[in-house]
């Protein structure tokens, strides 16, 4: 932030308040000396959230050039700005960007902060010490054609665009480390579990490739919901009427973003509904809300596979990361999917203050951008996290003990539903209940009373009926 | 549901527990005795989900058909169900579903009430007395191929379709309803706020067609999202393997419940992760609670925009549907977008019950299917009357004083921003400042200080620029 | 509501936005009509809720006292007043309360039903047709010194203190019945698990001894919080200030209050907060939220515990209350505490509604107290209804198999932690993993290497060491 | 964390999993170093909650002791271990505790992290290099007699308390400054609101002492839970049943938690059930909500009586406290109350996750501590910030133009109810709404048609009877 040169060197900045003195090299302003004073709120600067730096300058730059090819920028301003975007578009000037991601007034003090940066930045460029606003203003140019809030949902939007862009993947590799244990146990049969209670006999590896579904549906869902990301208000300026943009510029805002971003990004249909709505938003929120509480359900099945070792389920076990107790030597604890646990439920979390939030907003504009941005972008974040984490140190490493499930599931009473079609559901529930009582098994009570014969008892019973497997019925 | 003949007279029967006596004349049987004592929670029955038990109508008819087809039924069985099932449908035999729409068991006991009432009405169709099960027996023929675990999601499924169809008109006629206010209030020029500050100009009926623009996309998302409800796991059983149905019957019961219901339907992809998944509800109540969310905002933005009459921005009047107060003589209330703020809050925490059942879901089943029903249905119900009721108690009647809005405009230093791109910003904000503190317009200091000219003044603070109606940018 | 004599005969009543007939024997009059048609909302009647009804017919009595003292009634109409609040109180209006419980304006509508409701059986006790307002008007002489404002918070807290006063007790019963338990496991040692692995034995006692301490926790919170309900604004009227209420009706009437209830109420520090303020519904929210968690966790730990009933942990076997499943013949399920952990999502769900309504009230009222009051009435009877049905249907006949439980216990590997203060946690730990690798006893592989003798061993390992039991340590 | 002579040096550790290799100068070992790679998951170590940083301190200072006073460590170990204790206690090792906040475990990694620190630290003080554990062990000194399960939630309660007691004077210095406030606003009459309408008079002053209030008895119910925070379950190591620990330590280590830490503790009733509750923490995360809620409502209603400056209520007039917008040159916006609603919506989303983690919870433990501990020491940080800022940068500056605003209440309809004891509410209402639809004032109305003589309408309508102020009702 200060070269050796300026060391201690300070500039002043005035603004309808009065006089701010600032570090002389600062690339930020008044505005964002001001902010950083309103809002101590987290402790943490937008500056850490990389994919809205990006997108921000994403924005800035297609502005700039939009400015530009109407001619209200002059070519040396508009070239400076431009190069000083894609900088800040690379992350080189993340540590600049010093706003607390929560803050009061719908993102104008982060927008400043860009604004401001930008200016400087394309000042130094040109061989100009920051501050020099009358070469480069942080609002007449940088900021020309344009308002917070146009700018920052747009920038939001495109920032969770990308985010989701890595939350995809990760969730396929999950899924496909899934099938993988799938297939690795494809052969063990074992009793499926309704409401905890032992109910008809599935394969290990049904389960696991239920877990690998439900994961590329959640996938697919997401990926169904991108498009409604890259439908932008760009150009809407304050309320969405477009007021201070040239006709011109907002014809060709949108396609300027696209061709920086690569989105193919369309304009919305009414700028004024788009400028205050936070749907697009709430519905992500519910969408990433599924992905957690799904990845929180499948977690809390894989602790409970691996329930024991001695006196829980113990289908499977988990690769051990760590010790588990600073009591109990030897214990070993499913730590990964606990942590994704809590990410569920930090996500949860998350919709529940978007969704405050968002009902919050109020005639023109949602004035709570902010804390709906740090908690959508904080939630993607986590999810792609856990998700990784699931997947390299718990599911790449699950292995089962496939000869003493199986065997534990030949004698068991969980096969009695096989015989309904053929003995009906009152006689096999009262031989249930006597093999139960008595500890024998059913296949000896139904030969036992002739009910069926062996031939019969064993195509009703055989395994790959039971659990369907081989079955091609769809 | 007791004729004369029968009065006072009963039946018994028996299960594993033991002997439980019913009037003779109950179309419902022991599992429905058991579970009325069991469940005593809500003291809402299943019945009153008139879509809930359509649906299941329509799941036990395409069933009966498909086992007939593949002559697990008797022809005279499988009419005489089939007739029943019918019944069920239309809504004869609401009063015969008793159990509460809350209870444990993942809705086992709503089939084992539907089963019991369609094996004795399809009884005493064939003219024969309830209980006669030798003949037809609520397992072993009704719930013949089939299990809760398939037969339930299927039919909450098909309810919240049948739900949502009915929500997607009403959230129609609200959006037209709002587009014909904006017809009527285009020429009102007012002053949009953002952050409850003024602004800058737009119309009236900018407003209003944002609102209902608002409306129509939360509708574009339900309608987008029906599809997912169609895919079913009918078939699945009891726990995705098809365990008791036949390859045959698997391979047709989805289509027959397509030609009972209309819908084009698809079976799940994977029926073991179908069974247990409740992703597909966690969604729709996100965007049930996004419409909720959305409709709140506007009642809010209502109420705002109507308060007064003296004391508020009062820019609209609402229509007095009654007297607003037991001690205030006069005074009318903002009660339509009170109670659809209120509803919306009713959303809000159903969304938070279906995200704690459906993450508390554990193997092959989620047991707490009956809570995200209820909840799901009374969302979607409830939105539907909120519509209607704003549509046709409110919207409908709103009017405005156009004069007395424009001409507080027109003086207002909200149109201040149509003189940045000619000012400046910081000379722009100077001017405003000194008019709000020497009580000037900012038209005297501009002209006044020659800064503009009369030509370029108007020109700059046309309404139809500042509100850019009429700019065709798009 | 209609005698034979007036059958098919009507009334009609005006105010100023007109003409309403109603049913000439009616007690309700034209702002319940009104109301009716304004807010065909939930379809579930104020009148439903009993506690609500009695505690407005407590204020009204008290108010109609208080005014009968200033002079403000006389005589005769305070009797007959009196009479009808009584009739209220006792439940024999119920079915005249038709307004939907969740409706706009804060509970006009309500106050005003029940103003006429009482005006009018008032006239009937007096002998005279309904409606003659002249003689009893349900404004100027039910609601004499009041308002809404005052009477619906007040009635409201009263009722939610009733909801309450039989929430405890219930709590009591359920705490009694884990105790019984608790005694009657006493001598059963088992494993405790944290994270679902085996962590160091305990007995089953504790186990329920834990669960009993809980549920007497979250009674003794609630018993702490009552007080706060007991601080009313009756005598606030409108917004706090008292305006129509004399001071001598404001100095008496929550003293009548008292009487009439039995509660030790007390007037709130500033009238003009109490009137807005939520802050005691949020709180009493929270507690039963709080309530409502713990018993999920609990049902979840005894659905966990009686899993199997082969492939599950089966430490308990819960009593069966109904068959379990309409394909698995047999099968037996949890479906009490099933039922508990639903109560539990709604009462979560519920409190999401109570913050979103409680957050949105503005300036002087929150206008959200029916869905307020609504969501707290239903989460108190749904906890009190649940925890019912969890002693009686659950808790009180788990049975135990012991013996069984113990030999399991014996040789596990989750004594070892009794090793450490004697080995160390690291030659401690390399013991479990060398015993569990080679299925081999911790004891044998002590005793094999001379870690210690028979004698330390037996003292180490004594089970009422390991379980803290007998121990005297507070 | 390393010292010159060090630079690049390594040493190595080793567990049960193998071996890891460590900067020789680091104070973390081998079991902090496997947590940091397990848990990237928010990254925001443990070492940012100075909280819980000092409580963990305290709690391993306690243990110590009371481990040194039954002989369990030498009188050097103790010596150097307590030393270390209290330096983690003053920040001055806060850099090494590098375990994300967020982690599987149930706090196991964060007591190891402080384990493995305070053991090295300890053996740096007695010149000893990092790592002889034969000399000082994490695991068998410095944890000796305790369990993550009974430090981690101590650790936490004291944190919470100690959140909490900083919370408090911000309460109580925000609801002096509203007092303050009130006092300058004593005089202004003005129309309060309900439902957003004009309701009846009162002062400025009363409006501002009912936010006092508010704050007051948010900060009040937090003092009051404050002693349930000091309830703590040190001591039952494990599961609660005291494994490990010796009778004489468990009788004294919570009173040498008194002593160190100057809170008058005590210990759980039930040390199982204490070890696996979490309902403290439910109840915690309620007040806060409630705190949430009620500031949000405070702010929003800064923001309506602020709105403007010239189409809205503008009753008020907040500092401004920098541009408001990066467009509208003049603007100033409420951005520290915008920034308190936002808070509060993470609040809630706090409790969302706080209400999940805890329902989470499993027989003998919660797993998920870690997500509930940093949820609520987030939420009460946050809550003491937005506090802080509303006193000191919004309502410290809060000024109000009481001559407008009072000539604009003189002639308002507000003053109706005042006349409803004298005329009847049916007449009165005629007179409202002949007087609006015919600009009237009352008054005229009222003098016209001889209802009141001036002396009884001035009685009537005196400032000071209709805001009940001077009336010494209670």
């Amino acid at each position: 932030m200060s070269a050796d040169t300026t060391e201690g060197r300070t500039r002043t900045e005035t603004d309808s308040l009065g006089e701010v003195t600032l570090p002389a090299d600062a690339l930020w302003g008044i505005n964002t000396a001001r902010a950083m004073a309103n809002f101590p709120v987290t402790g943490r600067p937008c500056g850490d959230l990389r994919d809205l730096v990006w997108a921000y300058g994403a924005v800035k730059l297609a502005a700039c050039r939009a400015n530009a090819a109407q001619g209200l920028l002059d070519p040396a301003q508009g070239r400076a700005i431009a190069e000083a975007c894609r900088e800040l578009m690379r992350g080189d000037l993340d540590q600049e960007i010093l706003v607390d991601r929560v803050q009061g007034g719908a993102g104008t003090s982060t927008n400043m902060n860009v604004n401001e940066v930008l200016a400087n930045r394309a000042l130094r460029l040109l061989g100009i010490a920051p501050g020099t606003h009358a070469v480069i203003d942080p609002l007449d140019h940088v900021n020309r054609s344009q308002s917070t809030n146009d700018t920052y949902p747009t920038a939001v939007r495109l920032a969770l665009h990308r985010g989701v862009e890595r939350l995809l993947p990760a969730l396929g590799r999950l899924a496909a480390e899934f099938d993988a244990r799938s297939a690795d146990f494809r052969d063990i049969v074992k009793i499926g579990r309704t409401q905890l209670q032992d109910a008809v006999p599935m394969t290990l590896g049904q389960e696991f490739a239920a877990f690998a579904e439900t994961v590329r549906e959640d996938a697919a869902r997401l990926e169904e919901f991108l498009p409604h990301l890259r439908e932008v208000n760009l150009g809407a300026t304050a309320i969405g009427t477009g007021i201070t943009a040239p006709a011109g510029y907002r014809r060709s805002v949108v396609a300027e973003l696209s061709e920086v971003t690569g989105y193919p990004l369309t304009p919305a249909n009414d700028l004024i509904e788009a400028t205050s709505d936070t749907g697009v938003f709430v519905l992500a929120s519910g969408l990433l809300k599924r992905c957690a509480v799904k990845l929180s359900k499948i977690s809390s099945d894989l602790r409970l596979l691996a329930s024991g070792p001695q006196a829980g389920l113990r289908e499977i076990v988990l690769p051990a990361v760590q010790a588990g107790s600073s009591i109990m030597p030897g214990k070993v604890n499913p730590v990964i999917p606990e942590t994704v646990n809590q990410v569920a439920f930090l996500v949860v979390g998350a919709d529940a203050t978007v969704t405050m939030a968002a009902e919050a907003g109020q005639l023109q504009l949602n004035a709570f951008g902010p804390v709906i941005a740090s908690s959508l972008l904080d939630s993607v974040a986590l999810l792609t996290s856990a998700a990784d984490l699931l997947t390299e140190r718990c599911v790449s490493g699950i292995h089962a003990d496939g000869a003493s499930i199986t065997a534990r599931t030949r004698d068991s009473l969980a096969v009695a539903t096989g015989l309904v079609p053929l003995l009906g559901y009152a006689s096999t529930a009262a031989l249930v209940k006597e093999a139960l009582n008595g500890h024998r098994t059913l296949a000896e009570l139904v030969l036992e009373r002739g009910l069926l014969d062996e031939g019969q008892l064993d195509a009703a019973l055989a395994p790959e009926k039971l659990t369907g497997e081989g079955a091609a019925v769809r």
